[in-house]
């Protein structure tokens, strides 16, 4: 039996890189050789033991790579083929699928009780090191392969599309959840690499006034690279009264969450407009307080949006699409490169922001 | 200088009856004689002295009428026409009402600064008996009368109409807001008059199964009647264990809160499916809290959308289409009449929900 | 090799029942032993030529029956379950259904060219009957079983969910296009099986005056029982001039095609206010004319949307919801029942349109 | 009595600069000096008699000026303020705005009949030069002051706005209807002023690859500067054929036609994907042809979009923003200047399209 390395989740503060047999390969599947992957920060939360998964699961969910071997059910790609797939893999044969929510479901289960239906769960579509090994390994075997391999356009590099399985297609989402309009100012809040594709996303989709906010300056400069008109640091000023002064008192027309927590969230209700939307992206770790005197107690006509990360073959090539058509350079938010042999030490240099990291190319 | 009868605030839990002077008639307004009205759950707010409005006003905002006099620049209506206006009465030739929320702004100011654009504020689409005289009275002025004024149908009366100033719109909207397609489940919080008309308008846009929610086995049987396929009296068991059982573990499509409640809020988040909508009606007196659980952490898809009650002429020509088609009988909520003299009692009445009242018809 | 009987296209005006052997099943198929089916205008264009497809090929594309045997991959059901599934049955996993039109695309090609893309290939979801061996037969394989298999709850009789797979998921697909709202008006063009559908859809959306149009009594009456307030019958008066009479000069807010000719096409169009809907779902047999007249020129915010059939689980899953709910009897719709050895005869009755025949169930 | 100079049509082939008296301006006007104007194809075609205006009517629709006089309702504007107004200057007041379509009417009929509704006129929203005296003149009645004058930004000049009040409000409103995604591939056909603000729109809106059609190969260059990824001259390529193998044979999810005649409206057909949409600017002078196999036999599930340009201040607000943060200069497009006591020459330049000219700016 083929062995392979893999990164694997063993215990609190303890991901170690291991040899784990080659997986087989089902009707459905590809397996997929690991040419670049990278860390998110919630493989960090993994890391932590802040987010639950099965000890010994290999962790990663951004894929980009070469087919090595396909299922006998899927056809139209081939062996040796550059592809990506999504970090979330729906099923795209599920009831959440055809519901129009694929993120939230990847399994198989079918009809039981009166309605023929069953439930779907949160976040299900997410596959890769969470309900299965992920990519932080030397192979990985796509479910789902007919739906989730998306084969990459010549002439775009590894590097260039390492960001679109999670980043991108998060912060993008985030920005299209915002439904902006020509005309909008669009407040994005935190410009970690999402914000960054959410700032990216919001000038890519026809905002006039983008604001980016961060404590943090360096990153506010590359929010400016990347599409914001203007930049705030919340440590040097009141975000909420400056962005009513720069829209003259009219709010804005909708709002970007890309952290998580009540401060961020809170305060992106606050500067919309009456009839704003808030897009909310951040993954929270305790309840939030939605204040009365921001909410115009229920009768403001505000829409709160969350989102889940989209995936699928169309999706990639879409993104894809926006890099290919040099709309876009994200190579910027590659700083750094480790070998997946030094993955520990990746994610040392990760989990604590050193050295202005904000994503590692990993090479197996 | 001719007089009429107004029922005024006067000081916190006291509206009293006073004679006022007409109001003169500008060049885009109405004045409309009131035939009937009613009295809605903020103006109780309003009297308890919840919700502050100048003492000396003149309270209600639910008109029933016939156009008396027109301002020189209202054209095509005449003189003796039966009338409703929305109990919002929007500007619509407003920044926010072009914008898409015309609820959101009643006033005339303009432009200053940078942008060219000013402030909405928040619900000030809302004038009658907030921002200037309302429609317990004999006769009401009505602002923007072009743009607000609604003639009725041939062969509606009175009571059929009263609702679609307030609570058959806000109803409505609720329904509206949650996005309903056929097949969908709802489940609607709380049945008052505009959970019900919230009730009513899901079934007009096609849920299937329609799950109707109070503590008041009366409003229950109400409910059944405007369209409810279940009802749960949530005092008899656990409400959203019994939605996940009645949708074999799926989830709502969406929810209706209807009273403005963090137990209704958040069990209208608990029911729903990864995905789905809560649309909210009430009117809330405290922070409201999003439990992490509840939301799937931000990862769930899920949407939270208010609403303001719409109106305008043409939302008010829909909302009577509706009722001269037989599509519905809103006259059951009506179980009360009082005279414009016995208002004092009629608040009695309604404030301590005695006798079964649902809606007073109160007759100048 | 196990043998069945199978209703096949032989030449120009001969179907014939004839031997088939029972056909394999892959990982993702399920052979589904038909319990009911029937014919659709479809099949009889088939039958006279004017639809090619390959001599051979068993026709007819309603599925009710119970899952025969499932494939290896196929999760979730079991053998023996009652089942219906689509007459569109997607490829989930395709370009075309992750970018939102399922009904286009039932293929497994994958990339090719600069853009990692390829073609859809327009109504290649459409595979029973037209691309592989249809319904009109004691067996028939379902591909993309997980995708498309749909359990029909207890205490629904195959008569009443027979019009799911097509005739009401197109009718009703027609009234989801015609962006219906609350109070508006809706005229439907021909009131065949689908057009009345399409009434009982807009009925059930939310149209407040719906207007039924046809040139035989016997439908209008039908279309009267399913949700028209008013009926026209054509050849008794100008229809464009008689709703412009019932909207006051307004025009309606959309209109539903739902026969495929020049005519209703163009009257479809006339009846429209500016900026409403023609929601069109006729099968056009030659090139269609836009009158500029109609068109105010180009500049009348108008929208003109053709649909195909939707399938998939979920869809069917919502429209037997809707009957489960008794919200609709779509009973009154089969006029007749056949056995399959009769389907000669069955086609003869239901090509001539005699006995008032609408639908028939063909039992093998 | 005040006169001022205008350009008025006279008859067929004579439009004249003559002597009229200043309008009064009653409580809702507002009198506005023209500092620029322009002149339009549609002026052209007013000209020629190919569209009917009054005799003696100033022709003229799109007004860059400052406020002169604010009739006695209007609030929040200052005399003296610079400021546009849209092409169209809807009645945000009329069932029509509030119904969701303000261009289609002016009016301020109002109820009659069953329905208590009346006609929208399709159209009607446009008045400046088509049903009242237009801005080829000293001076402009702008009615509707409220909904309708849109203070300009500080830093803007007159010819930077030039181009809001129409064909940038149009050519932006064709890139919104057709839905653009990001990934999108759009094709936008003739590259006159609109259809170059098409282009310009749909890469503000987010799409990938935006291909240029025209036979001439000066705009196709300005084109390119304003956002075509690729330009077609159709005189020296099949277009259609070439936008399958750009798209390697997928289709273009949009196409735009600018231009309004069979061919471009045609190849707008047959060059979309499955699912794709047309959306259509072109004024035509003759009915269309839908030809069945572009239509997919009416089984594709495309969607025909028209659109008359949108107005009121709110919009010109939104286009002013654009060009304020530099997103986008129009002012490419302005290539000539006449004083208006020459604008019969500028009309015989403009009509002829001699000179590469665009758009013409003309100074009172």
């Amino acid at each position: 039996m083929s062995m392979m390395k893999a990164a694997v989740f063993v215990e609190r503060n303890r991901i170690e890189l291991v040899d784990k047999p080659l997986p087989s390969v089902g009707p459905n599947d590809a397996l997929v050789r690991i040419t670049t992957t990278t860390i998110c920060g919630t493989d960090v939360h993994i890391l932590r033991g802040e987010y639950p998964v099965a000890p010994g699961l290999t962790v990663g969910h951004e894929p980009v790579g070469v087919i090595e071997k396909l299922g006998s059910a899927v056809q139209g790609y081939s062996e040796g083929q550059r592809v990506i797939a999504g970090a979330i893999c729906p099923n795209f044969n599920s009831y959440a699928a055809q519901d129009g929510a694929p993120s939230q479901d990847g399994s198989y289960l079918v009809a039981s009780g009166r309605c023929g239906c069953h439930g779907y769960k949160a976040t299900a579509g997410w596959r890769f090191g969470n309900l299965i090994d992920g990519t932080q390994a030397e192979y990985v075997l796509v479910p789902d392969a007919q739906a989730n391999l998306a084969p990459i356009p010549d002439g775009l590099s590894d590097e260039q599309v390492l960001m679109c399985p999670d980043i991108m297609s998060t912060g993008f989402k985030g920005a299209e959840n915002a439904g902006i309009r020509i005309g909008d100012t669009v407040v994005v809040f935190a410009q970690g690499p999402i914000g960054l594709c959410a700032t990216a996303g919001a000038r890519l989709l026809g905002a006039s006034t983008i604001i980016g906010v961060d404590g943090n300056d360096h990153r506010l400069g590359i929010a400016r690279k990347l599409g914001a008109d203007i930049t705030l640091n919340y440590k040097q000023c009141d975000v909420v009264d400056e962005v009513m002064k720069l829209t003259g008192g009219r709010g804005a027309d909708s709002s970007i969450e890309a952290l998580g927590t009540q401060g961020t969230f809170e305060s992106a209700l606050r500067v919309l407009k009456p009839g704003g939307t808030l897009s909310s992206l951040g993954v929270y770790s305790e309840d939030l307080k939605i204040p009365l005197s921001a909410f115009a107690a229920g009768l403001g006509d505000h829409r709160i949006v969350t989102a889940l990360c989209p995936g699928g073959k169309e999706r990639m090539r879409r993104l894809m699409n926006v890099l290919a058509s040099s709309r876009l350079d994200l190579g910027l938010l590659v700083t750094h490169q480790y070998r997946l042999d030094d993955i520990v030490a990746a994610y040392e240099l990760f989990a604590h922001q050193r050295d202005g990291v904000l994503k590692i190319a990993i090479k197996p």
